[in-house]
This record gives C-alpha cells, structure tokens and sequence, in this order.
C-alpha cells in the first residue's frame, strides 16, 4: 500500500514542486540550487505521510493534496540547506551527494533555502482549496516550521551541541526539530480529509510520538551505521560531543525508547479506530518505516 | 498626516510584531536575536506606506492592517539580517548598530532569519481578516518576498556585484529586490481598503515606480552620504564593484532617472484620482520621501 504510493503518488508531488520552481523562477541560478536538493532524492516522508494519512481515510488524492505535500516537502528541503551550512552543521554530504553550498556556494545556498522556505507558502497558497480550509493549512505549517516549532528546535539543538541537556529538554528541542513538520504531515492529512477536530487531535498525538521516534532512530543510525549505509557522514554527532538519545541513554536505552514511542504510536492508532473509519494497515506500514531494522 | 502616522500608528504595527515574536518564540536567544533586529528600528517605509495606502482611501486601520503591516516589517528584516550575513554582503553596521551575526552569530542570525520569514506568513495567516482576502494577502506576500521577487532579486543582485551589467538588467533586479517588497505594500493597502482590481492595478503601478526611486535614492547615498548620516558604511557598493545606478549612469544620470520614476509615480497617481476617492496628498508625501534631499 506505502509502496504504491510511493511509487506512483510521489512522483506527482515531486512534479508539482518542480514545476512551481520552474515556472516561478526569475533567477537561473537560483533555480538551479533550489532544484539540485529538491532533487536529491530522499525518503520523502512528510510527503508520503500526507498522501498516506489522506488515503487512510478513504480519501482521493487531489492536486491540492499533492500541492500541500509539496510545500512540506519544500519547507523540509529549505531546512537541510541551512542545517548543512558551514556557519551551522558544516555537513559535505547529503543523501551522498555534495551539500548545496559545496555546489552552489553559501550566498546562494542561503537564498535556495530562503526560496524554497517563501515558494512553500506561495504554492499552498495558490491550491484550489476552500479559503477556510487553506487558511488553517498555511497557519499551521507556519507554525509548525517557525518559532515555536522548527526553527526553535534547530536553535536549542544548536545550544546542545557543547553539552549535555537533560532528556526531558531533549525532547523538547526534537518536538521542534523534526517533531513539528511531521506532525504536520499527519495533520494536514487530517485536514484534507476533512476529519473532525478531535481526530485531528489524535493525529497531532500521532505525529509527536513518530517524531520522537524518529529522531531516536536517526541518532541512532548516526551511531550504528556506516557512511556508505547512510548517504551522509556518520559519527557527526559523537564527534561534535552532541546531545543525542544515545549519549544520554546509551544505546540499548535508546533503542527502549523507539520502541517506547512506537509502542504509544499504536496505542493512538487504536484510539482513532473507536472514534473514526479508516484503514489501519496504513498506519501501521508508516511505523515500520521507523523501527530500526528497516 | 504622514508624521501623524508615523508617530501615533506604527508604534502599533510594532507592538503586534513585537506581541507576535514574545509570545510565539519557544527558545530565548532567537528571540532575542529576532528583537534586537526588529528593534534596531529603520524608517519602517514599507509598513508606513500600508498605513498610508488604506488611510488615503480613508479606511479605519484595524488590528488585521497592523498585522499585515507588520508581517512585511518582518519579511523586510529578514532579508536583512541574511544579507547582512559574511556570506552575502558581509556588513557590520546596520542602521547604526553592530548587525545581527555580530551580536548573535552566524548561525543563530541565520535561524533569526528563517524565523521572521516563517513567522511573517504565521502572523498574516491569524488575522480575523475574511479568509479569501487572507489567502490572497499571503499569496501575494510570497511572491513578492519570493523566487519571482524579492530572493531572485538578490540572487541578481550578487551575481552583478563582480562586473557591470546593463541598465535594463538592473532594472529588474532592483524590481526584485527591493521593488517588489515595495510594490507588496501598495498593493496590500488597497486589498485591506476594498479597493477594484483596476486601481490595485494601478497601485501596483505606483509601487513599481516607488521601488525603483527608492533604490536608485539608496545607491546615490551610498555615494554621497557620509557613514555616520547614513548608519551604515557608506562606499560599499564602489568597493565591492557592484552595478549601482551611480556606476551606471554617473551620479547626475542617477539622479535624473531618480527624477524620472518620480514623475511616473505622480502621472499614477493622476491616473488613480480618476477612478477612485481618496486623499492624494498622503501619496504626495510619501513621494518626497524618496527625494535625495530628505
């Protein structure tokens, strides 16, 4: 069911991005850059959980639906330029190629990400959604992507770097960090599913522990894997002396606490059975993508 | 009636973003980053000539006019911030004071960026405006900050700083760059005032020529001005080479052109007294703003 999607269902999100950058663009560079990391691949998986969570309700999968997973797609895009900037986490290599500044330079990496972060807001924008509907759309992934989200999360991991932070303050920079933008992803499923305000509710409870989730997994893998495994540099963290799950739990500690979160995952999924119809399969295949065997 | 403005009604555009960045901001050193930027002040040209555009159409200035006003304060600071950056234009001194990297560092006056920026579309999306005004405001305000305006503007801008290029070019990139932004809040003015599409139209006219008069005025500063009068090094553009109307025309060719967009706007503003009330002598005023002799 994942596999269908991803196979046939993200391609027309990724079209629907490259096209707004193709057209939108007065600048060739600037194009350029924006499209190097839109391209670069990866997982896609604020994306996928959008079309997932609207599929799972039974729902069509209609160009504002795409259009709305692109922009996430987009805004999740801007992040890693600006993350793997020299001034921030100096990284060389993303999903094994070249970070944008390495191709493009930093002035411009820096105008990519500032594009790709202002054409997200512009592309769901322009959906031909109800006024209402993308509205609310647009509020929250400002808020999701901004100051008490994203944005706020990279500064506190930022100043968790030199040293260790308690868990409970680790989490709260993850709930940012990744947490936000993927409880978004199952939120504006929700939206565009036209659920009710307290299925979107659980979804929001849904998306907090899939996002702590995985980030313990990611920190894991940064631990665990080998570079060539990951498509970026491993032992990033370590090397840095970051606050990780690992470093404060240690490794089987933080594998305890995937499963913790995943376990809590499934006791949300059960809890929208009772109150809602929809198919749970789906759901539970996205969880599978954040054990650590996958 | 422009000083009036200025003194009694911005403080109140302020206040909103101020109230906005408290409130929202989840991690104390962005948000100090993010004040000490909004803060430091500026001429607030582009919330003043909101202000101006609905109180010359004789309108009520309502908490969703501050807002707006206020979002496009925050785009416009951003886009300082990022290109005050050692990466971009690598300057020190803003608006008198020390820039925000210089306080905060690179990487925290980069998320202070991405955090106006993201925060702007958060404030504009949660006013009680009618929702199908709302979305077009913020659809409007992308493009305008965006790949087709403000970012491809100084993706222009720096790919011009090593050699000259011609004048038409440098048109469009001061369109982007600085025009557009401008251009928005004309346009946003009369979107919050009801107005037809026709005199919009004709707003958007106005902007364009207002946009190119401010940067032509900008750039004849930089030249004539001393640091100290303009809170800013003076002489950057020279030294860095850059394509600047002055370079370009000579500084008296500047000044006609100057002259010349100043004389376009009035001719618009004509245009607008004969298809709509309202109080020209606002637009006046605002127009001998961007005299060199202000």
């Amino acid at each position: 069911m994942l596999q269908q999607l991803s196979a046939e269902e993200l391609p027309k999100v990724e079209k629907e991005v490259i096209d707004f950058i193709n057209t939108c663009t007065t600048h060739e560079e600037l194009k350029k850059s924006m499209l190097y990391s839109i391209e670069a691949g990866g997982k896609r998986i604020r994306p996928l959980i959008v079309l997932a969570t609207v599929r799972a309700f039974q729902k069509e999968l209609t160009v504002p639906v795409y259009q709305t997973a692109g922009a996430l797609e987009m805004i999740h895009t801007y992040s890693l330029i600006h993350d793997d900037l020299p001034a921030m986490d100096n990284d060389d290599l993303r999903r094994g190629k070249p970070t944008n500044h390495k191709i493009f330079g930093d002035a411009l990496a820096i105008l990519a990400g500032d594009g790709l972060l202002t054409g997200a807001f512009q592309l769901i924008s322009e959906t031909t959604l109800d006024s209402a509907e993308n509205v609310l759309l647009i509020q929250l992934l400002a808020k999701a992507a901004g100051i008490s989200g994203m944005v706020a999360g990279q500064a506190g991991d930022m100043a968790a770097e030199k040293h260790h932070v308690p868990l409970e303050d680790l989490k709260a920079i993850h709930r940012g960090k990744t947490g936000a933008l993927l409880t978004y992803a199952f939120v504006a499923g929700g939206i565009l599913a036209n659920q009710t305000e307290y299925v979107i509710e659980l979804l929001e409870k849904l998306g907090g522990h899939v996002g702590l989730a995985f980030q313990i997994r990611d920190d894991l893998l940064d631990v665990v894997s080998t570079t060539e495994e990951l498509g970026k540099q491993v032992g990033q963290d370590e090397k840095s002396d970051k606050s990780t799950y690992p470093a404060l739990l240690g490794i089987e500690g933080a594998k305890q606490a995937l499963a913790d979160e995943l376990g809590q995952a499934e006791t949300t999924i059960q809890q929208l059975m009772e109150v809602t119809e929809f198919q749970p399969e789906i759901f539970e295949e996205l969880l599978a993508l954040f054990t650590l065997e996958k």
